[in-house]
């Protein structure tokens, strides 16, 4: 087993957040104001009126995954580090902009940025962090500087893309997985991708271990998502920290129910109708739960996970990298398949 | 006269439409679906259906100085055109999202971005503008594409907190003319100044030359606020394209008001009243800005803005700059401060 090799993902996400977070700390103190204030309470760090408090950040899955790609190629983990950052920050631009359009109101069990603020206060913020991942990277970022901050800007207009696809079907009884596919990709797959592939990008990587990197990325972004899917409907709020059905109740076209609204049969046609212009009250959402699950929509994602996974993993062999950062790839995927929040 | 060996600003900004155009048309293609044609919507090339409209676009005053600024160092104009496209779309992210938290309906004539279609799209649509602008500019940029790209970010931060500092000011009923400084800096000044310089760091322009630029820059560009703003309370309507008396309504702290406020006297005292609780229909918004004229601030804020457009062309003669390209800097300085919108 490769597992037996590589490190704990747990290990690898805490030894990155120690390498990263004093990094990414130091780039938001360059913001002013307000928006330093707000940035800092969306990553967890302190409490609404600016008090510190601990433990509420993120897992720094994408950190972690820019640490390992320097490292398959052979470089230090600190080569990663303006990578991880920059990563990080456009990855939390991304979600507080989308909590305002989703009316989100809770994140990681807190209030979101738009609603102890609010709107245009939460605007600001995304922006400022979409724009100091580009200047810390390319400050920071050593001779690759440019590439990767070009890897960083190709990869937010997909995570756009993605995110308008995602409001656009909301508003459409019936989505194509091939269309839902697509939507996930640009949401979710591109910037885990990018992620993986930043940290070699920096460290200067031949195009075949980026190529390997980048796919892999792509594959288990997708995997990522499909869990992420998984979770909105099965999971538990009380450890996801989401609230349990917001995905159903915006009629979301996730990836699950694509596959579903495309099946033949009474049930999928049950679903259709449901998502045409059915009720949205608790009773209703878990009746559609249920049809999900009766329809096979949990199973195929589950397996559609693995798959990914098992696929993104195969990925990594045929290119010359670092056997232990390898291994901690390959640990990293089955995690993220695996995860329950 | 210097202006007798400069061209015309409007012959220069003719000019920097017909190069810089193509360029930005080509960077708004690489967009998908809604996000294309809500950005084209909001430059003017297209209605809300996606049909061709003509002559609705901006002036493209920041590209013209990024052309300027690349002759200004003996470069050929074209080596400025990424600089000119990133810029323009940075304008337009801030522009876009802007008018989101500022609640305005209208812009350049036509609604608005987000009352056309809604708040969410229009994030998505300044989102994807920002990631542009350096997409394109680090694709294109050449050798100095990564300075360059870093000017932008560094200048997106000022421009966001000089829009955080907007927003807060309009809950205070005082601002100093100091703090309002900072903030037109930012919001204002912060882009013309990279716009006057990104062009030379494309051409790799040496510290002095991009030192005076700068310079330059920031004094016009807090002469285009203070006009901006005496347009805002005593420009026409049916020339600036914007609701009149709106900066008023919103009881902005706009370097006039700020002025104004700070002041002795009775006329300043009916100001201050009026700011901290006044009324906001049109005879009393019509009153307040009799009031803010009579207290001197119009003619202080033309005063200020020919001071700054006449220290913004002194900047220029102590560098080695192309001595036409200094002429039309000079002359567009000269613009600036007389514009009717």
């Amino acid at each position: 087993m490769m597992n037996d090799i590589g490190r704990a993902p747990a290990q690898t996400l805490d030894e990155t957040r120690s390498l990263v977070l004093p990094a990414l700390h130091k780039a938001v103190d360059r913001l002013d104001d307000l928006e330093r204030l707000t940035t800092s309470y969306h990553l967890g760090w302190v409490d609404a009126g600016g008090n510190p408090v601990s433990g509420a950040g993120g897992k720094a899955v994408r950190p972690a995954l820019a640490v390992l790609g320097a490292r398959a190629v052979g470089a230090e983990p600190a080569v990663a580090v303006p990578g991880a950052v920059a990563v990080e920050l456009v990855h939390n631009f991304s979600l507080v902009h989308d909590d305002i359009m989703d009316r989100d109101r809770t994140r990681r069990h807190r209030p979101t940025v738009w609603s102890v603020w609010d709107e245009a206060t939460a605007i600001l913020t995304g922006d400022a962090m979409l724009s100091l991942a580009h200047e810390v990277l390319l400050e920071e970022g050593g001779l690759q500087a440019a590439a990767a901050s070009w890897h960083l800007a190709r990869c937010t207009r997909a995570l756009i893309n993605g995110q308008v696809l995602d409001m656009t079907f909301e508003q459409r009884a019936e989505v194509s997985l091939h269309e839902c596919r697509r939507m996930a990709q640009g949401k979710t797959a591109a910037l885990i991708a990018t992620s993986t592939v930043i940290g070699a990008v920096l460290a200067g990587g031949d195009a075949d271990a980026l190529d390997a990197l980048t796919t892999y990325g792509l594959r288990i972004g997708l995997a990522f998502q499909l869990v992420d899917d998984l979770l909105g409907v099965w999971g538990d709020p009380q450890v996801t920290g989401k609230s349990n059905f917001s995905d159903l109740q915006a009629k979301k076209k996730t990836l699950p129910v694509c596959w579903a609204l495309g099946q033949d049969g009474a049930r999928a046609a049950r679903l259709r109708a449901w998502f045409t212009d059915g009720p949205t009250d608790p009773a209703a959402l878990a009746r559609a739960a249920g049809l999900l699950e009766e329809a096979g929509a949990r199973d195929w994602a589950e397996g559609e996970a693995r798959r990914l996974v098992a696929s993104a993993q195969a990925a990594l062999r045929g290119a010359a990298l670092t056997p232990s950062a390898t291994a901690d790839l390959h640990a990293m995927a089955d995690f993220i398949a695996g995860r329950k929040a």
